[in-house]
């Protein structure tokens, strides 16, 4: 029999016991690259058109070259898309979907990071199937409309070591009209293929290598921690498992792996941009990652992160790390989770005190005769240590907030029920406060 | 660039790089055979006919009677198939294959061993697509055919702790006339779902368990061992890299967690069929070895075990341990493959000790000073010392051979090359010989 929790004022309540797993077919290694075409001409016997997705910077790169000569070699055509913004928005994914609603594309590649694939799954999703984005987008902001079904092909090639939405059946984008950061999930979103060519990390500047690793450490130490999948409410029906399911003995290895991986080699990528073991493993580290998160889901650290990126501009910052290119004021999104991490993790350990010391632990940092109490200080100090080293902002004060804005972000971030859900004990606004004010610093 | 290997006698070969990893999508917990129904029903939007494959001795137990009510629930058909053996021949898979082409069925559940699973496997191929089972077998018995597409969708539930079939793209069965073992082998023949439930393993006796449990180690510490997929010739195209394309970065993953999990439980789940925990954290093991078997290869402890199995009768042995039923002489599949398992592993060490220091390690064996030549001594102990406790057959000695039998069993093993040239380092008839007669006894 299923358990069941027995409450005074509900009805019976059919707890969780079981989880569900999913993964995309994933190509890894250094030229890996060249093998997209034959990848995509085998979703495709008849032949047919291919769109491929990338963006201005990407588009002049030799992994450019390379993904299209192997497109061609299939005699696949091929139209290209190449205006995705590094940061997308409502107005940039309606013009990809308006795009791919003309070319009548029979598979989708998407070359570049977490913002390029994004938005190829978004125009395949609404040059596949009818409705507009706002009936896909996750609730209160949209309507949530299911996926009605499968969408075309897509092989989705990461070029950055951050986001892991190769391997995700999720697509973020700045919602302007709302202020706000929200998106589309959907294992159906997922992409059909993954080509990880870890050769094509060799260009990043090191903010960017930063950034987006610390981004994966935040995946793998929030899925980790997450609230575990069993003893929730079951699903209905309980085959509607979210992917958001929490932590999970398979969710557990890959981000376990990952945050090793992690300790061992950000510095290392982020100092020299030759070492190419340092980089590939911190490729590998985030498709490892990418698949803890999208079977367990994140939850505090990325919740905050919304509100440290949106309310930005309200406070007049010129914050901009040195590797991102443009005028305006930026927070990269690896950064903007991380600076709030090390005080989230010291909030939440107290519920599950080992894992936040296995954590510390894997990451690198000294847990010899450290006691359950002290495991959120010695995981923040471990997080706040390799922040400090890779070139991280210091905690939100440093990209410019002050106690003040304290209520700001608060406001911010306290839509984000879903990822906030996730979290190991009950976060609300009074614990956004607490936290918030002691992320000021992070080291 | 792709690295090149210069032959003086032979073309440039060019040489792999990267790896391709598949997962079925897994349900993992107590129950979750109750989710069959919705599972099944949701690959046929329009109802239809399923089918049912099981055997004999599970047709009588509550998980088939869960199987049944959540498939009804769902107003599916049901055909049932109960006809499945122990060790499945070519005539038993041609009974199967029959009764589905005749039974036309819309979709395939499998609920059973590795044996049932594989029937369905083949009875699925041969009822979607046109052509005989020696088609599609393993060349050099069968013509290697590939599998021409996708097949119907499958949801394999396992109710032994053991061959991980429910997530790999193998069948196995005995061809009777040419007394061999052999299987036909693809990607396609992967199930649609894998369904595991924990709770099937409370009946089963201890030598299932603890023979399946020896199977899943020697899928994990065969994995972890394997030749890895680096330098080896690439595919012809690339992207037929096969599964058993040698140890990777994800295939370790599984196996070393795997590894771990039989260290500290498989002595208590024999021991206790009330050891819940300890049945359940080998129905994970079992999972996720199959996962990384099932994407790296295993090689001569699996390879010896066919001849280890089939020339059984020829010697007149009476072997039979308690817990399997019936008047034949029978060498279950995992004490099969276990009792060459230490002679081998102490073969192999030499040209990969780290792995197999780690393999003891992580087995729970004393590696504390040990170097790498005592790699393979350290391993071969830990793995003995496991089949003693649980009962075991003390190496091929134990099942009835004598060194007089060494050449029958050479010859019969011999012809496993796609297993043979799977290992880290050469194997022909001379290292079969000398590690069959190191197997006499294995502790």
């Amino acid at each position: 029999m299923r358990p069941h929790l027995h409450h005074a004022h509900a009805e019976h309540v059919e707890l969780e016991s079981a989880f569900t797993v999913d993964a995309s077919r994933v190509t890894f290694g250094p030229g890996s690259l060249r093998e997209v075409g034959l990848r995509v001409a085998r979703h495709l016997p008849d032949g047919g058109r291919v769109a491929l997705f990338t963006d201005a910077r990407l588009r002049r790169t030799e992994w450019y070259d390379d993904t299209m000569a192997a497109l061609r070699e299939q005699n696949l055509e091929v139209v290209v898309f190449d205006e995705v913004l590094v940061e997308p928005t409502d107005a940039s994914m309606q013009a990809a979907v308006g795009f791919a609603r003309e070319a009548k594309p029979d598979a989708f590649v998407s070359l570049g990071g977490g913002s390029v694939i994004d938005t190829a799954k978004l125009a395949d999703l609404l040059s596949t199937h009818p409705g507009e984005l706002i009936d896909y987008v996750n609730a209160p902001l949209g309507a949530a409309t299911p996926v009605p079904g499968p969408l075309k092909p897509h092989v989705a090639c990461p070029t950055t070591s951050g986001t892991g939405s190769e391997v995700t059946g999720i697509a973020i984008f700045d919602l302007v009209s709302a202020h706000a950061k929200t998106g589309v999930s959907s294992p159906l979103l997922r992409p059909t293929e993954a080509v990880v060519d870890p050769r094509t990390t060799a260009s990043l500047p090191a903010d960017v290598v930063a950034s987006s690793g610390l981004d994966v450490l935040c995946h793998a130490v929030e899925s980790l921690t997450a609230r575990a999948y069993v003893g929730r409410p079951v699903a209905s029906p309980v085959t509607a498992r979210p992917a958001s399911q929490g932590a999970n003995p398979w969710s557990d290895l890959g981000a376990r792996q990952a945050i090793e991986l992690i300790g061992r080699y950000l510095r290392r990528a982020v100092a020299d941009e030759h070492d190419e073991e340092a980089r590939h493993q911190m490729m590998w580290a985030a498709t490892l990652a990418g698949i803890a998160f999208g079977n367990a889901g994140v939850h505090v650290p990325h919740a905050m992160a919304y509100a440290v990126a949106g309310v930005l501009h309200d406070i007049g910052s010129d914050y901009r790390p040195a590797g991102y290119v443009g005028t305006e004021s930026l927070v990269p999104h690896g950064f903007a989770v991380a600076v709030t991490a090390p005080a989230a993790f010291r909030a939440l350990a107290p519920t599950t005190p080992f894992r936040h010391l296995e954590a510390a632990r894997l990451l690198g940092g000294d847990t010899a005769g450290v006691g359950p109490r002290e495991a959120g200080d010695v995981l923040a100090e471990a997080v706040g240590s390799l922040m400090h080293d890779v070139g991280a902002p210091n905690g939100i004060g440093g990209v410019g907030y002050t106690l003040d804005d304290v209520p700001a972000l608060v406001a911010g971030a306290a839509p984000q029920r879903r990822l906030l859900d996730n979290a190991p004990s009950p976060v609300h606004e009074d614990e956004l406060h607490a936290i918030f004010s002691d992320a000021l610093r992070a080291w």
